[in-house]
């Protein structure tokens, strides 16, 4: 059905191949909206549990199509109504409820690399090549990295990456928390991870502790946190994946969590949370 | 009078043990009434300076008593008024205005680490088994740690671990920022940290920068802290413990600072921090 | 005309010295004055693309001066009148739209390492004295260090740094992300690095970026984000920079950015984000 995305799902585990490997990868209006929505349809389907992306080939995604040349950010919409094509799949990302990783197998360039940043594990391939190169284009940070950058490696390197718009050697990359794993089989990697959270956890917590930490962010008081962990556990004690959970443990055995996350209330306003 | 913890106050350090070692010291409700009865007193305790926590025996905290069973966490108070028993001893620990160390002799699980995160400084014995089980056990985060495990290690590793449920090595958890030391003797170098404390630097000062540094977390502009640390340099700058600091620091001898934590005046408001 | 700095403008590098150097570049009333003159008037001349900080002789700023002894912050403003110095300098670094960068060639303590805090690149000379010592002094962080240096470090690091006011081996700083890297030269590296930016980056971009990632800090949702860089990428969509940058890349050559700082339309409120 998609033209510009495969997918792939096993045993809870979906996998996304980004999928113009003549292209390596580049990324195209097209490609954004099968991605918004295939995680949103994801997102849905109580037969996933953990979203892995990876690219098709050997580069994972290098960056917007510039095949339109100099005209390729132009548009006519209005600066009030214009919205970033990076920026409204780091929403959706944002906004999923389960455990979404990257396999970084090859070049991430641009919104190759930023589209990423929403993701919650990024497993990076040793010496490919990645980088924000936005500011040697002449255009500036997108897909709200603005916001997400920072909070993974500090503002520190956030600032030094995207002033100078130079290649980061991904041990560097490694060492400042924007990866977290170096690896020759990054796809390797991340299924071996997925397979861990589907075989041990339940969904209803991945589910709750993705909202959690991503949406604690920016709030000025741990008092917000509480309030939301205490909801999660009086619901958790009153139903069948805490005490699986415990009584699996007690008995030195693996736990069958019987929920899915559809069954998680929602617990977040987003609205709210989106207003300010 | 205490039965799940005992203290020990020398020379303005006080030193906190959970004592239940036959039970590795795992979290009871008592002790959660009891540590917030301490962490209270001590708070407003002049002669205590620095608070340490510590596990008595092998253990430093084994997680939650699952002695109940599947029912651990099951309550009728309703979901608007049940309230996390962890979530409220972190609230507690947040608004400390004393610096305050975690010395980790011995595995600490679930709300045995999360009990650690609103602490100042963490110091881990090599290679003890440290995790955020939760999700392995049907329930979530807890003890606010949506909110202050991400300000410790970044939302990468932070998201990982949470999901994951695994076991952490201590020494990724250095590299992380998860403990800012490993070492054999926990105790000893918590000791150590906090003589040089009390020997040298000024307690208005520590309380001040407890309160400083944590209540900026999520505020927006730089101007919240320009704000406060004016107010406490101007009030500073008319009290004994800058000119005996001063003046000590130019007759190249050690300050013997006159002031009292008491003594610093209300610079923060609780209600207005809290309301966000 | 200025008694305490000395500035050079070579290539679009403004090169700031602090230049006490019979007194350690120590800080005073003066050199305030001085450096946020000099700050206000590089942010508003085009001609200067990237700024850097360095010390004269063989101190980057020893802190304050202390030469009137006790009685050094005494004041008379009244508590709600009195500003810290150190932190009107940092505000006016955080509003500046330009990268910039401090080159630690010798000690730097006190207000000598927080002003380094708002600026986005840090370099430093290995194994010389640097560290927050208020603690020691009798006083408590400024320069909005409260804000500043948890962003940079974690707040792990940045309480027991504070609590303490020991000195930080450089090394120790590396690692933590106070400073990005360690130099035997640090104002060649922060030449180097500034030449890259000049030569290979646009000045709309940094001045963009800049402003963009240090203002969605303390913000709750990428939406935020999102909003400003799909303004600033309409913006930029049409104008000269990247159709040039674009051309450049598929040309193969080195771009030359038409667009100066000051051409970047206001797209940031300062009165707005000023006044949570």
């Amino acid at each position: 059905m998609y033209k510009t995305i495969l997918t792939e799902l096993h045993n809870g585990i979906l996998t996304i191949f980004l999928d113009r490997p003549e292209k390596m990868n580049a990324y195209t209006e097209q490609m954004k909206d099968e991605l918004m929505d295939c995680y949103q349809k994801a997102d849905e389907n109580d037969n996933v549990r953990v979203i892995i992306v990876t690219g098709e080939g050997k580069a994972f995604c290098a960056g917007m199509d510039l095949s339109e040349g100099g005209a390729t950010f132009a548009s006519d919409e209005g600066m009030e109504n214009y919205r970033d094509g990076g920026g409204q799949i780091s929403l959706v990302v944002y906004n999923l409820k389960k455990p979404i990783i990257a396999a970084i197998n090859g070049p991430a360039v641009g919104i190759g690399l930023t589209q990423t940043l929403p993701m919650d594990i990024r497993i990076v391939k040793p010496d490919v090549k990645i980088g924000f190169v936005f500011a040697r284009r002449g255009i500036g940070p997108e897909a709200a990295s603005g916001w997400f950058l920072p909070r993974l490696v500090g503002i520190g390197k956030a600032l030094e990456w995207v002033y100078t718009g130079r290649y980061i050697p991904t041990q560097e990359a490694l060492g400042a928390g924007l990866v977290q794993y170096e690896h020759e089989q990054p796809l390797e990697k991340a299924l071996e991870i997925a397979k861990d959270i589907v075989d041990n956890t339940a969904a209803t917590s991945n589910s709750f502790a993705r909202q959690l930490i991503w949406k604690m962010q920016g709030t000025k008081h741990p008092y917000t946190s509480h309030l939301k962990e205490s909801a999660f556990l009086y619901w958790a004690g009153k139903n069948a994946d805490a005490e699986e959970g415990i009584q699996s443990f007690l008995e030195k055995r693996k736990p069958e969590f019987p929920l899915k996350s559809s069954d998680l209330p929602p617990l977040f306003n987003e609205q709210k949370e989106a207003s300010e």
